[in-house]
Order: C-alpha cells, then structure tokens, then sequence
C-alpha cells in the first residue's frame, strides 16, 4: 500500500486520481504507466488519501466534483475524499481564478505546522507536488531559508517551497517519506532543499515531469549523436489551451526557467548545437492536447545535409499522470531501501530536469534500463 | 591498415570513397561515422584496394572517373584504381544500364576462382557488398548450394549469393576475412552462409545496412515502449529518385523482402501493432535525398489518444557509406580477434536485420553501447 | 423538396443520411455543406426516399439500422426507410461481405425494368451513387453498350454503368432527373454515357467526389503556379482504415485510375510535372480518418529551393457526404433550369475529374466562385 | 524600361538586384516572377539607377561588392552602381550593425531635399523600400506629419516615412513616380500618406510584400472557408536566421504589428477563429531559409474533427524579391495609368496587408485573376 497526498489538484492531478481508479475497476489497462504492473507494489494499492488546492472553488469541494471539470468519467470512487485548503503564495496570479490559501490567515511557521499535523493523521507516505508553473528564486542557504520563514517573507517563497519543507519537517517526525516535485521549481536541483530532504529522510524526485517534446527529443538527439552527426540547429514550438500554457503567457513565471541547468542539447551531443526550445503560445481550444513541432538539420557523411521534422498531438495531463502512478510507487520503494534526498536513477528517466544538482540528461532508453535495475527489475533490454 | 574490396560501385560507394579520401585530406570531418576516430584503428588506415562492377559503362575506368558521377568533387587521389569485372546474374535487369559479368564468359566455379586469385593479389582484409537489391531465394542446405555451383545454375543465384561463397574461399586460404552485407539479400540470417562464413574464418556483418527511417522507428518506438503506450498503428512511407528506389518498383526484386524476419514492431514492442512500413515509391527529381513520412497513434495513459507525425529529407548514400567507414576497420577488429560467422554485437547496431537468424531487433541506442563494448571501447552513457 | 435515392449504403452514404436528419432535427450546424443554406432549396429540403445496397447484411434492414453501424448516434428518424436490393456484378469481389443482387434472378434488362418501377413509386429527384470503387471499362460506343444489355453480359458491366443506365430510362419517363456520381467510374468523363444522359433529360455531376487531398492539392499547386514557381517534384502518400481503402489493395479495381483523364499536376501547372500520386495502403486501425503526406519541392527566384511538407488527419466519408448535401439540392435545380448531361460548373468544383470529358481541373477556390453563380448565388470574393 | 531605386540594400534587394541581371544575361528563367515575361514591360527592362544603405560598411560600395555578401554568383555587370548614404533614424537599433544616415549632418527636411536632388539626377519610375522592419508610430494628420518636418523630430519618425514623404515631392516634381513598401510599416494602409502619395502622384504598393507562410494560410483558409469547414484553431510558427528575425527579437520592433488591420483569418473565414499567428524566434544557423510550422483543426461534416499540418522551408528573401520585379513593373503602369495612391487591385496579391486602410484580405488565387485584368492581362482560369 502506497498512500499519496496531492498537492494542487488541477488537470494533472486529477487524470492521475481519474486513472487510477478506473485501473482498480478494471476499467482501463496499465497504459501510460512505465512500469506497468512489473513493480512488487502494484497500480492497485497506490491510495490518494489528501488532496490540497488554491482554488476557491475547488476548497471544500469532493475530489469526484473536482475531476469531473477535467474527466467526464470521473469515478465515483472519489467521493469520500474532500480537497483541502493548501498554500498559494501568488502561484495563480494572472490565472482567471480566486485564491485562497492558509498562509491568508496565519504566518507560514503557523501553515507548515498545519500541514504536518493534518499529515500526521492521512499519513502519507509519498506527496505528488503538480502546482502550476511557478515564478521562484531559489535560496542561497540554509540559514536564508529559515530567516526568511522567521520572518515570515511570503513574497520569498513559492508554494512548492513551502510544501517541501513542510514535508521534510514530516518525514523527519513520522521516520521518511518521498516528495515527487512534477514542475520547474527547483528542488532536487537546489542543493539547500536538497539536504535538508536527505537530513530529514524525504527522498526527492525532480525537477519537472518529463513529459511532452523534451524526452522524445533527447533521444532523438542521441540517435544523431550515436552516428556522429553534426546538429545544425534545433527548434521546437509548442502551443496548448490548458491552464499550463495560459500561465506561461506570464513573463515573470517564465523566469523559472533561468534557474534550469544546461540544456539537453549540451548534455546529449556533448557540444552546444543552436537551438530554441520553448513553449510558445497559448491556444485555448487546443485544450489539454497540445501541438509541437519539431525541426532538426544535420550533417551527415560527406557534408550531406539532412532534415527531420517531427509534430506531435499530445496529452499533456495523462503523460504526467502516467509517470505519477510509477513515482508514487518508487517513492514508497525508496523509502523501504532507506535512501534519502534526490535520487538519479530515478530522476534521469523521470524528470526533465534530473536531479541533483550538475547531473546530465541522458537518453531515455539508457535512463530507463538503470531505473529498472534501482528498482530491482531485470533490464528490458541491456 | 584495412585493405578493402568494394562489391558494387554505385552511389553509397562512391560517397564511401569519396568521403574516406576528403577525411584522409583533412577536408572533412569525421561527421556521420558513428565511432569517428576513437577506435586503435583510425579512419586514415582504411584503404581502398580493389572495386567491382557490372555496369559496361563503369568496367575499366578509374575510380575517380566512376566516383565523380556521384559526387562533383571526386578527389583525384581516386585516380590509381580500375573497377573490376564482377558478377551480375541479372542484379541489373530492368534497370537503364547494360551489365556484363565474369559468368558471360565462364563458369560460376570459374568466375568464382578467378575472383579469389584477383583478392590474393589484392590482399583485402574486408569485403564491403553494396551491390543494388537482389531479388533472391535462400539455400536450404550446403549440399543444395554445392550442387547448384557444380550445376553452373546461373538463374538460380544472385551476385551477393556468389561474392560470399568467393570471399569464405579467399578467406579460408588466407586465414581470416569480413564480409559487410550492407543489402537485404540473407547472409548473416542465412544458416547456410553463417556456417559457410564461421567454418572458413569470414566475419560477416549483416544483412541491409541500417539507415533511412528504420533504426529512428525502431528509437521511437523504443521511447513509446518504455513508457507503455499502447501502439494503436504506425504507417511509414518513403520515396527516392536513386537507383536503389528504381530498383525496387521491380516486383520480383521486392520479394527480397518476404525473407526478411518479423519487423522491428514486434521485437520492438512485445505485440505485433498493425503496420504498413515499406518503400513507397520511385520520384527521379528527389535524387538521392528521400523523403519518409511516418505517422503513429497511441493510447497513453487513462485512454488519451497522442499522435506522432515524423517527416524527413534524408540523404541516402551519406548515411550508408559513413556507416561502412567504421564496419571496415571493425571487420578487421574481428578478425584480430578471431571471431567469425555473423556478429551480432555489431549488427544490432548497423544492421536493419542483424544476423544471425532469429535475433532480435533492440532499441539502436542500447545497441550502441553494447557494440562499443564489443569493440573495446567505454560505453557512452550506461 | 428534393427526393433522393441512395445507391450503396456504405459508410459515406450513411453519414450523410445520419448529418441530414441531425441538420433537420437542429442538433449539427451545416458545417462541411458548401453552400451551407444559401441556395433556395434549403437543407432541410432533402428527403431521403429510397436506399439500394448489394451487402445481404444490409438488405431488408431499416436505414437506421444500417447506419448505426457507421455513426453511434444514428437518428430514429431513419427507422421508416428499408434497405433494397440493388446491382452488384461483382462491386464487393475480395471484400470480406456477402453479396447478392438482383441480377442473380434476372437478365440485366429485367433489373433495370425492375428498379425504373421501384422508382417511378418513389418520385426521386436525384440518385447518388456511393458504391464501393470499382474495376471497369468504358463502353466505346452507344451500341456497344445496347448490345451487351441484350446479351446480358454481365461481366462487362459494373454496377455504377448499370445504375446509370436505369436512372438515364427513369428520367425519360419521368420527364427529368439527376444522377450524382461520386466515385471514379466514369460516367460523367464517358461520351457514351454523357450522350445518353443529355438526351433522357437526365443531368449529371461526376466523376469522383472531390474530397481528400486532391482539391487541397489542386489549390497549393494554383498557389504556386501564380508566384510562377517551377515544381519540381510532388509525392502524396495516403493510406486509411475504411472499405474504400481496403477496395485498393486489390489490383484490379486500382485499373479504374487507368481511364482518369491526365492529372490535377498537368492542369494547374501548365507543365508535367513529376509526381506520385496515389492511394498508398491500408491500415485497418485509421478507420475512416485516414493520413496522408505530401511533400512538394520547387524553384522560387534567383534559383532558391523551396519545400513543403502537408500532413492531414482526415475524416473522408463526412468530406464526401457534406458535399452530397449541396449536390442533391444542385441536381433538383438542374432540373428546373433544364440542364442535363454532364455540367461543368458543378463538376469542376465538386469533382476529382469533372466531366464532361477533356475539360480541365481548375484552381478550386475559383471553381466555388463559378458554381456559385451557376446556382443563382453572389460569388464569396469574385 | 523602368528605373528603379532601391531603398535598404540587404538580403531581399539584393537578390532582387542579382537575379535580375542573371535574367538579362540569360542564366536565370523567370521562376518566381508571377508575371514572368506576360507584362508589355519585360523583365528585362527593369534597371536599378540607384541604391540607398545606412550601414557603414555598404555605404560607397559597389552594389557588385554588397550584393556578394548574400549572393556568391553576383553579376559583374552591377559594379557600375555605388550604394548611397540613405536615411536610418534607429533602424539598426540592436542590430549588429555601424549605422550613419544623411540626418546626422542635416535636419530632416534638409535630408529630404537632398534625396529630391539624387533622385531628379537618377530620374527613378519606382522606388523599392526593403529597410529592415521598423518600430513606427502612425500619423493623426497632414498636420502633425508637417509639423513634425518642421520641428526636425528626429524620434518621431521611420527611415520609411521619411522616403515616402520624399518619394511623394519627387513624384509631384517630375510628374509621377510608384514607391513600393515591401516592409510592414504602414504607408498604403495609413490614410495621412495615402493621401499625401494620392495628391503627389505617387503611386503607392504596400504594405509588407505577401510571402512566407501568410499567402498561403490566406488561400488554404479560403479552401477551407468554401467548403464551409468550422475552423477551431490555427497556429502559424515561423522561425528563421537573417537580419529580418534578428530585429524581431526587438520587443519594440514587433510593436510595428499592433497597427496591423484585423488578421486574414476574419477577413477569410467571416469570423475570429482563435489563432496563433506571429513570427517566433531567431535561430542563425537557418540562414535566410526559414522553417515554418502550421496546424488547423477544424470541424467537418457530422460534427468530425480534421486537422492539417503544415511545414515548410522557405527561402524569405528570393521569395520576395521575385514579387519585387512584378511590382517594378507594375509601378511603372500605374503611372502609365494615371493611377495614383494605394492601389487595392495590385495590393490585394502582393502585399500581406493590403491598403488602402480597411480593405480585405481576399484568396490570394482570386486575387491574382483580378490583378491581371487591372494590368490588362487575360485571367488564367477565371
């Protein structure tokens, strides 16, 4: 058994809680989700047992009204289950939606204290942070971290800062527990969080989800690279109508980007090719199935040049949501190996962005045969 | 040093050559070669001794006179070498050309023995097959190949069939060769030529050369296999103007196919997802740059249904022929080590069929490890 | 009121039938109808007042019944009319159905006798003809095709000749009537037919519904052709899921292009353009919403190259059964306006090879323009 | 024969410059002129008399030596042209690039009257204005464009308003001229230089040259708007290298657009389909050859949902500056008619913002026919 608190209970998040238990009825196959039913945890005993938003009018609400908004076939399972108030801290400025958050009424010191106690009684074992994409600066120490909460300087924080140091303060009471941070906010990355989760026995996956353009696109780079083409230049364009890509209309939460390390373009050809890679628009009716759009020129033998263009329709939310249903396991399966803070072997797979700090992307078909052997699973293919 | 007999020379050939002697120059870099200069032996040790046709139009003239039909800047250090009488045996019928072999004149068990005394004069360590695709039918015993060589029954080989038989005789005699089969006609996953091959000292590296749209479908679908998505169907079409493209709207040559082994969707995979992947068309004004299209659906996770479209433009012969610069030096590798027969080591990166029988397609960018291993060298990325 | 028999009651047939009553019943807007409700007939002018198919799981059952097979959402509103026997001489031969028709227990004469008494009971206006693609042969003159009615000739025959030939006596008595042709047989492209048409009052729009890639192409190929850019080459692969597509795997009936007058490439260029255009394959998981890729290549100014690629996802019987709509609704006012035989305007807008024979594809997007204003409406932009 | 100036000697003019001497000298075909050699003027009547740049290193060049930076085969026959020093006022603003301009040494209307002498020597039917994109603000009136000149506002204006206002009291001096903006700064479609050029005699082509994607949205949206297909979304990427996506990456720059008429997708389709439809990024290692990338989704009959991709490589300057040697052409007929001010007829194919100030974007292959009739050509299909 596998017990899950979510954190921001929008799209991604409720295609996950949606999935899940249309798995448990039998309703669906183990599509989407890496692992399958290879894990000595199964799908089945992953349990969401909280969920935290933001939105008004999704506080208080239960977890079934709120998935029905992304999933028509909501299960009615999820009706025992109430969404609860979470921490906000600006992350749905500029989004057309109420805010609420504890911290509106109570320093943060006071809200952290408030999570952990209401954890303490759902007692999860692993949290799933998929927060909208967030405008943050990270910390510079320790001692900065815990001077900024004494001062209570809500504009220093993010609510995923927030949410991982309450869980870190969790883990240490209750003796481990993992955190899965899905979005850009850097956590694994961020050596301050970082140990401050490995002291607290938090084990940390992150940063960022990966889904989308960026996993296919690191293979398909190291697939030029394994013939010694020369990359000309890459470009990728996305676009999409949910939520996400609205937010990235903001220039400030766009920022967040600044703090991600060197791109896969270094990691994966080993010299920095030009590129652009950035989501691009916002396009309501696209919905959660966005478009990209992907075009790479290479020099091949003899000064050949050759093109690839690659466009996609894609889920966004049940790509991440997929990946969830593995995270929450491996979380509960780090924990019982007792290994704490980021976790790469994880991560390179998972993540966009794996951390700790300074560790390359590498391609995805070599990253999921190491985090097969982490798990203790016989490799598929090496 | 590698000695190295080309069989055939067309357009993948002649960019091998010409691009071998630009590199040796220092006018081009080692781009499209997979393994650029890491191996002990280097791109500057292979030479090229001998080269084989059928085209009356090429037999006779210099290298360089050949190699400039394909490429305007043939490097005139080309200039020492006369292509070669080879054998034909209707491998250009229907094309625009008239052919001449050596069994016009003799007998196959002749032509074969003059082939071998030409190669212990030339002393090639490698022997590199590009000749054009053969419509063929596979030997089912040794006795049944003996029978038809002492029968003279020119209609029932191909030149590819006859080029190894030499090679395994020349190799046999001089105590160790390679045999690169860079077309789809069976060697490698012919049990009659593999044990042919293994008893007479010839490495052989096989079958069908992997470029094009192949090994990235085979990435691709590697990357959707990873992470569970159900492949609903995949459709690939490509489209040239080379001869290799002419060639195959003969309906008897595209036979050569129906002994091809499952397809790299099941091995891929694990389930025989609905498919339709095969040479689509001959367009003369796309030359040798094709065009390939590729479409696959799949269900990811709760039922959501994405979408690849992947289109290229893609230099055909490059791609090959930097593939060939490193199969040479690694057939000589081979045979310092004494490993003969079908590689698969090798093949299951460079080949879209790699031998021997029943072997499996694997995802190229494992492969590449594993092969590189294979060769001595660290992995890149495991 | 414009009353409609339906000949073949496939998959376009039964969307159309499906759209029309959801149009009447105020669930779908008029999109994919041209002319949407601009002309004097409105939409909910067409009646449906008889159906023909040669499928014995079809016949005798009531249209909603048959189209509920196609569309989930079929209207009861279809429950009165009942699926009839029709011609089939051989239209479903390596198809995987059962067939029969009525020229199993009759001479073709007596078929036709019997279907111009059927219809002389159901007053239709207009035939459509939605057959399955078939292999034929045109008649060479007038007598040619007398004489093999009088011979009962079966084998020279395809459904579509036959039906048009009952419609052709039909209009006579009746005094007027129209036949839609929307797939490749040629009727409107056959003088013989034509002639036969124009003198029993019957008006025709044929030949092969415009739908798919072509008018798309049409209109890129116009597009170039007014910047004078010089094509150099253009591939366009599509492959589906449907009957249609299934019907061309089988090589015979792929010989009905063979009579297609010369390509859309000749017409709009001006010059002969390389070019691959076909139908490409099967893929039973597209289902009716097939791929199709193009790729176009070509000289701008100062010699530059330019390239396009266009990929589609595309809904093929709704395409085709949209255009039905208008083209019922244009049949009835051909007969009004006293029109008969094949009628350009029409053809050259709503057709892949409009009729009558020898005339030219023009751009689409002025041939809406001209149609317009052969129905009476103001042209869009002209 | 028409004398033409060209106004901002960069890629576009350069080419431009280039191809038309290839043309006179035989090399070239007329590929990528839409009229190619129909007009009573012919291509090889067109002269350049004269050539303005505001970068130092172009200024005093031969236009042989500029036109080499972007063309390796420039014609000899072009050393005879020196390239002057012309107006910049910051159009090189955060370009990599010396910029000096006759308003360092002068006040505006002093610079003006310069222009007016050099061009009364040069005697020019037509100006060509390629300067780089521009930052503009419109004028109210007559008034505040007068005062502005008098008050030497150097800020207030764009090197294009100042050579329009020039190019105006030139026409007015020698009785007619034609100035062609080929670049978006709004002078067809701003009512204040319309009428200026109107009562000067000054025929006026603009705004921004029609090529890239837009053109072709324009007519596929046409395709799809006759076929009453309910658009739900159009996104348009376009990313490139040279100078021109360079300045785009200026935020002030791109506001050049917020003057822009409502977008060619409710002028085709009769309402606002959401879109996405902006240049999206720099990428230096694509040169002058673009990428572009499109997707449209829209609604088919029977509620079907169809989508179709579009990518392409284009080459931005050639494109153009094919346009340009119609419009040379054109100019000088205008004049010949008499016609003076923004003419619609010819706007409407050539320009992607067609003045005067609120006429349409109409299907450009409509277009077309209704500009060959004003030039006194047959229409090709019409």
């Amino acid at each position: 058994m596998v017990k899950v608190v979510i954190l921001g209970q929008g799209y991604v998040a409720s295609i996950f809680a949606s999935g899940l238990e249309k798995i448990k009825k039998g309703e669906l196959g183990y599509y989407g989700v890496p692992l399958a039913n290879e894990l000595p945890i199964k799908v089945e005993d992953v349990e969401i047992v909280g969920s935290y938003d933001v939105d008004s009018n999704k506080i208080g609400k239960s977890l079934y009204e709120v998935v029905k908004l992304y999933d028509d076939n909501a299960p009615e399972s999820l009706k025992g289950i109430v969404v609860r108030k979470g921490i906000h801290l600006g992350s749905l400025r500029n989004l057309p939606l109420k805010a609420e958050g504890l911290e509106d009424k109570m320093t943060l010191r006071e809200a952290i204290d408030h999570l952990v106690e209401e954890w303490k009684e759902l007692k999860p074992d692993v949290f799933i942070n998929v927060c909208t994409t967030e405008a943050f600066v990270p910390f510079e120490s320790r001692e900065e971290l815990e001077r900024a909460l004494d001062e209570n300087r809500k504009e220093r924080f993010t609510a995923t800062q927030v949410y991982v140091y309450a869980a870190a303060k969790y883990a240490k009471e209750v003796g481990g527990a993992a955190f899965v941070n899905a979005i850009p906010t850097l956590i694994a990355n961020d050596p301050v969080f970082a140990e401050l989760a490995k002291e607290s026995r938090l084990a940390v996956f992150g940063d960022d989800g990966a889904t989308g353009a960026t996993p296919l696109t690191a293979d398909v780079l190291a697939h030029l690279a394994q013939r010694n083409r020369y990359v000309k230049d890459v470009a990728q364009f996305n676009i999409g109508g949910n939520n996400d890509f609205l937010a990235l209309t903001d220039k400030e939460r766009n920022k967040s980007k600044e703090f991600t390390k060197s791109s896969i373009v270094m990691d994966l050809l080993g010299y920095d090719a030009p590129h652009y890679i950035k989501p691009t628009g916002f396009l309501e009716p696209l919905g959660d199935r966005k478009f990209i759009a992907m075009h790479i020129e290479y020099v091949s033998f003899n000064g050949a040049i050759d093109e690839l263009i690659i466009n996609g329709r894609i889920n966004d939310s049940p790509a991440l949501a997929g990946l969830l249903v593995d995270l929450a396991r491996l979380g509960k399966i780090a924990i019982e190996k007792g290994q704490f803070g980021p976790i790469y072997e994880v991560n390179a797979f998972y993540m966009k962005n794996p951390g700790p700090k300074d560790m390359p992307n590498i391609p995805r078909i070599i990253a999921y045969e190491k985090m097969r052997m982490w798990a203790g699973l016989e490799p598929r293919w090496l």
